[in-house]
């Protein structure tokens, strides 16, 4: 897919499709994700993907789902809920700048998701000791953030707004999730 | 360009031609990093785009260079310098989850950059004091990176590391940089 189109697309959504993603999908994603910019280059991250479906069920049952548009977009297990969970996980006690490497990956991951037609939801609110048991992960590892994937089963759509204005999400009368972005002329200093 | 091929580059550079980018280009640029991913929406980073040459000296002047390929890469103001820097703003005092965000717009800055033919480099290490200074920001906010932006003067490639191997990126006989990535194997746990 073009990048214009890719970047000025909706990526977040919170109800997936029942339809799994190959293997192979989530592969090119991956290999998306493993070139994405860290701090000199040091790579400290890794990723658990959670695809068996009592695995995604235990995520899912730590996770917390947008706060603005509870309980309208809270997925229900077994209707509309993710197929795919990646945790990014990092070496205990890692330096906080480990937390920019992270959205540059989890950036990137969104970015390759949509490529496939595949949406994503970025969380930073579960239970990470719970989530770090449930993937069984090796010794020393901590969860840092839990990314949703499947394929989107809603089409939310970006709005503009100006310096001062309210960016806070909505879901219209027609159950569409708006989503208010500052204009490049409210976010940027020239000098 | 197509996302494959953005996602495959190599998008971090350190030499950089002496040609200004026009201010459409950086306007389409930030159009992309207005809309990455953030934490509830909320939007707190601001950029600060330095153009005008005795900013971008200044800046510049603050700047370390890669540690692994000084000084080869560490560019001479005037010959292989940037010709524009953005930084990335927060109010002083944001949560951590700043970081992620901020890790999310510059992803998203470096996709955007080399889709026009623009590469980047991605500072943390730099006087955030005097950067907050030249920059003139407004009372209440703080530095968290600075990225160089310029038409790229060289072509780094990457190259794949199996667990355990180095990831040092490294200069060749050829003056030409090589950065090693892990492979999907060697960052998933598959679950």
């Amino acid at each position: 897919m073009e990048w214009n189109r890719i970047a000025a697309g909706r990526r977040t959504v919170r109800r997936f499709e029942q339809r799994e993603i190959p293997e192979e999908t989530l592969r090119r994603i991956l290999d998306a994700v493993r070139r994405a910019s860290c701090a000199g280059n040091l790579q400290r991250l890794r990723f658990a993907v959670a695809r068996r479906r009592e695995t995604v069920k235990a995520v899912f049952d730590t996770t917390a789902w947008a706060a603005l548009v509870r309980p309208r977009r809270t997925p229900v297990w077994g209707e509309s809920a993710p197929l795919c969970f990646v945790a990014v996980v990092a070496p205990e006690g890692s330096p906080s700048v480990v937390l920019a490497d992270a959205g540059a990956a989890i950036q990137t991951m969104e970015y390759a998701a949509f490529d496939e037609g595949i949406g994503c939801c970025w969380f930073g609110s579960f239970d990470p000791q719970k989530v770090r048991e449930v993937l069984e992960l090796p010794a020393g590892y901590g969860v840092l953030y839990v990314v949703a994937l499947g394929y989107p089963a809603e089409t939310p759509v970006s709005e503009d707004a100006a310096a001062g204005e309210s960016v806070r999400y909505y879901l219209d009368g027609e159950d569409r999730l708006h989503v208010p972005k500052f204009t490049v002329e409210a976010l940027t200093f020239w000098r």
